[in-house]
């Protein structure tokens, strides 16, 4: 059924918009692993992740001039410029506690920010207010809506297009909400491509494993405290669970010290910057290598943003272990 | 004369070597510097710097089984993965001082590293034993030979054949002994490209400006303290001035601290790991941005191999200077 609706995007304006993914191999993390691999790399992508595609998808088919979100991560600044580029306002809540940095390149993008002190009110209950005051605004969800499946389906695409050249026989992605996974697997399907999709979420909140297994939405009892903050999602969203409940091959829970040590690795054997949430595919192939036997796996690298402080955190315990 | 010679040199086994450079662009780096930027990232080449495509070059054009070369740095490794690739023998001549991380890496190309403790004795002497040592061995220089140029001049012609693309209108790329320099003078002339060619050389190893200026090389009186330790040559290469003496547009002094606020505005506005010779590009904007005034230059990153602990005293200091 979604499949069939998505059919009804026009696709060739979001494709125009996004930078196509880049594709990086390293013949080190090859040797660690084992095993061939190829990574999609979307941190170069606008703004810095795979989002400003659901964004821009968004963004363009609302008939909305005013968008507004909450988001403290990727999904603002996404849409924050996809605004932009598109002539329309754009309104951010965020946190009061977000880092300097968020909230300055949200600013940069040109959206208006709204902080919120999420001790007295909720980033929901603000949005429900400053909807109420805002003419002709739209709220947008940075997970669950099928523009932004449509959005993130380019990425399956490009992938579809470049796998005759690369090899690789499946593609293991982040998963939060469920849009990058629902994307990929609808992008593919669009292609054609016989091209088995792997979802890699954190283990503090593996709600993706349990909903996949029940065949029905599962949530966290709250927030998870993965140090993936873009897979702080209580649970999948339905559009793309509709799509995610057959059209997965799999979910892999990944640890905290096997996203950390992704994070390292890609650091150090690939020269490749990378957010905790965007090493969550290598992560996935540390913790259950042995599934991916003898296969040739690409991984998505979702984004790229993330706090020099929080980054050294992690990569500092690097030269320790390596050296 | 140098680009007689050149046109000996069968190119296509190098092109097909090499990974293509990786172009990448950041609206936010745009904004900063007031200017359109065009980054071609070399840190996703195979060893991870433009070394390799010198080192392969190198390699191949040898008649030589055993290759032989003094590197601590990114010269070391990416010659011995091109040996391996080619069937050849390999030995690098490291300080006892280098990086464990280094030594290992090289180590891990399927190099012998020959250990020197250069407070008893130098490297050069060092090679000089092991050259009288080992039968039918050559030794190889990183930045002083015509091979070298050759390899590097594909970059050339990459950037050749993607300005029509990417619109730049020259190129700024980092200058230590002038191998890249010059292979990029080499490729653009060869592919009829109009593309001005500025060096950028640490401050506190200004040879080059000097050399230039004066029109016959200058040495440093000692290798230059610089962060950036992939231009702590002493001299350019002679080959490579035969070629830059007439083929440069121009020389830009980089400090120390540009060096570093380059390193750290990749990271935080482009995404991109980049070793501090790597940056001196960008350094160069920062340094003599006037310069470039209404132009749109492309800038070479050309090698992203660095310590985490190096890393991050350098990134560390973005989240103050940022947030």
């Amino acid at each position: 059924m979604q499949a069939d609706k998505l059919q009804a995007f026009e696709l060739a304006p979001i494709r125009a918009a996004v930078r196509r993914t880049t594709i990086i191999c390293s013949r080190r993390l090859d040797v660690h692993l084992g095993a061939p691999l190829i990574i999609a790399s979307e941190t170069f992508q606008e703004t810095g992740s795979f989002k400003f595609r659901a964004a821009y998808a968004a963004a363009h088919y609302s008939q909305a001039g005013h968008l507004l979100t909450a988001s403290s991560g990727n999904f603002g600044q996404a849409l924050a410029l996809a605004a932009r580029l598109l002539g329309k306002e754009c309104t951010v809540v965020m946190p009061t506690t977000s880092a300097a940095v968020k909230i300055e390149a949200v600013k940069g993008y040109g959206a208006t920010v709204d902080l919120v002190d999420t001790r007295s009110t909720s980033r929901q209950k603000r949005v429900a207010e400053l909807a109420a005051q805002i003419p002709g605004v739209e709220v947008l969800s940075a997970y669950d809506d099928e523009r932004v499946i449509a959005g993130n389906s380019t990425l399956g695409e490009e992938l579809a297009d470049c796998q005759a050249l690369h090899h690789f026989d499946c593609v293991i992605a982040p998963m939060g909400g469920g849009g990058l996974t629902a994307g990929l697997v609808q992008g593919l399907r669009a292609k054609g491509a016989q091209i088995e999709v792997f979802a890699a979420e954190p283990q503090l909140g593996n709600d993706g494993a349990r909903s996949l297994a029940a065949g029905r939405i599962i949530a966290n009892e709250q927030e998870p405290a993965t140090i993936a903050d873009g897979a702080r999602t209580v649970s999948l969203g339905q559009h793309n669970f509709a799509i995610l409940k057959d059209g997965l091959a799999g979910v892999i829970e990944v640890s905290e010290e096997e996203i950390k040590e992704a994070v390292r690795l890609l650091y150090s054997m690939a020269n490749l910057k990378s957010e905790p949430t965007g090493a969550l595919g290598l992560g996935a192939l540390l913790s259950a290598g042995e599934k991916f036997a003898g296969r040739r796996p690409l991984i998505v690298v979702s984004g790229g943003n993330v706090d020099s402080s929080v980054y050294c955190d992690i990569i500092g315990a690097a030269a320790k272990s390596l050296s």
